[in-house]
């Protein structure tokens, strides 16, 4: 339900008037409502995501409240043994200081292989230990607790365009935690497929939600 | 982008499932939903109205916060002569005590007439004043200010059918405002048309909000 | 409940931290956290107002969602006959085009004059029709119908330091009608005496909400 | 901020009347809005909570999206070595069929004791390679990665009281996670203490939310 005319419709009732497609006008609109942070035009529409991530990502994703959430289970589904360790280039070193914190790769690659390795023998001692309590009898519930926040969960998350860049806004700058700006930057290509003239206007205005 | 299959769909990625239409177990898992309260799953959709009500009507509709409004700005347009008066039925009178209030035809249909071209009469006349204004140059925003709440507005409303269900259980019961409950019952026909089986299991379980 | 300290402990959770009072460190973060939008450490906190307002100036508040509004009832009581005509200084035309509209005061004192008059005694005829339907035994929900937005209603407003400030950002521009723009004003006043700390840092940072 | 009194009086604003304090028809008026779920009285206060728990339980919480969070962030500041882990006589076994699950204590103290164990030993396990991975340079937002959900978090949550006993209505009843029932028969504890009339009248009308 995520098009562009529906921003150029909203808006036009202010005036009573309404478009069947989008001409110049209503290029020129859209970039107006984005330019002087007229967000509501922005509302009439959807998106609906299934997403899979681990669970530290999805953290930061639910903190957005504006949108609806539906997620995997784990008082009642068997976790998965499906767990995140990042790339070796992404093994990485804190620099800087508060509020300006970056990131740089760790050491030489062998270092960061290193580190790698011993985090996912770490995550799969945590998943054995999981399946050894279920088989001890110990409920889904409470055996998740051993489990770690890389373990991938996934959910539907169904959000407007206004709130889904806010989103993008928040979530795709340097300064956001790596793994969730790559989920961002798939969310932008869809957004941007989605409502080609609104994210155009978008970009053109800094990326602020309007 | 509102269909039952979503509400299923969502409700199943607790379990890591999905399917691709609505079967028995489908609609037995709407129907528990709606009876334990779990209302999530009722967000993943949208439906989107282009309403035209009194302003009385929109007053309290615009109460419902969790949804999205665009409407016609009497600031930059000019207000079309257009009004409710209600049907010589409709003109009642205010029985019973606060917090049961009851309402009941006025008088016979005589006297309906007579109230109802006094309103006619009284609305019209604002209308002249209106126009009267903004004819000796005063500012469309500052002209409406004598116009009624009678008159005739327009707005966009996007909503998922969660918060379409808050908004039937309060605005359909005989508590609720007339005029705003004859329009519940429109959304209350289109709801139940794109979401047949969410409307039973809404209706099976007493049009309670879940 | 609004005071700055909320702010800079709630921020500090982030780090396990807080402080009993304010110092420089705190107004530090307080800038901090306004320049770069991390606008959540502003909602831990609340402000309640009691508002009487003509209806035009409700029905733009009203459109602020973050918040909680509950009003004055005309279904049940009795509008007092209270409302509001601008000063002549504030009997205005539009001037300029669409997306940027001027204001000017319209002609002389004596058009002035007129105009209000003219408001003034449209008003009060409306208000005397509505007296003559309750005095006829039409409810009070239906006799209203016929009152122009002019009528003063009153309203309780709570609302955070975060909203608040998109409410102050949004309603205290030129741009903004005269009349909301005159209480924003007033709201900007008490935001400034209880978080002197953060008004500050907003006014700094352009009065950009966070 | 949070008082009876504040439901009253923005319930009187219907009418235009206030109160300076509670009298039987106010305790009366209470009763009446909760019967007949008027929510929006019971929104003109704020509670404010310092939270500390398993970053299992916070992840239910967070998902309550009417209330403001801010929470320690294992980004920037190391994790405390805190965790969870149930007494023997929670630690359970699931039984039942989907929908109405049932939870009883796993075998006897001796074999609860030992899961109890195990699980203490995979928690510190994977503390200790989160140790290890920051002495080896690695980010703190990099090595959170391996630690299990049972960690314990911190966060600030503001929240008025309907949304309140929205969390209460959901987060008390025998379906609840046990973790968060327990958290949940705090937050009661401390809405009886201050708001004792408007908790009253949640218990007598069946402990669901206005």
């Amino acid at each position: 339900m995520a098009d562009d005319l529906s921003v150029v419709n909203s808006a036009r009732v202010s005036f009573a008037k309404s478009s069947d497609k989008i001409d110049d006008a209503g290029i020129g609109l859209i970039n107006f409502l984005m330019r002087e942070h007229h967000g509501t035009p922005f509302e009439h529409n959807a998106f609906r995501f299934h997403v899979k991530t681990p669970i530290f990502v999805a953290r930061e994703w639910f903190r957005h409240r504006v949108g609806s959430f539906n997620e995997f289970s784990a008082r009642y589904s068997e976790m998965p043994p499906e767990f995140y360790v990042p790339e070796a280039d992404n093994v990485r070193r804190q620099t800087g200081k508060p509020g300006s914190y970056k990131f740089e790769p760790l050491g030489d690659e062998a270092v960061r292989e290193n580190a790698r390795r011993a985090m996912s023998s770490s995550i799969k001692q945590s998943i054995r230990m999981y399946n050894s309590l279920l088989h001890g009898g110990v409920a889904k519930e409470v055996a998740r607790d051993v489990l770690p926040v890389a373990m991938y969960t996934q959910f539907y998350w169904t959000v407007n365009a206004r709130s889904l860049m806010n989103f993008l806004s928040l979530r795709l700058p340097e300064t956001a935690l790596l793994e969730i700006r790559q989920y961002a930057e798939d969310v932008e290509k869809i957004f941007a497929e989605q409502m080609p003239i609104t994210y155009k206007a978008w970009i053109d205005n800094g990326k602020v939600t309007p």
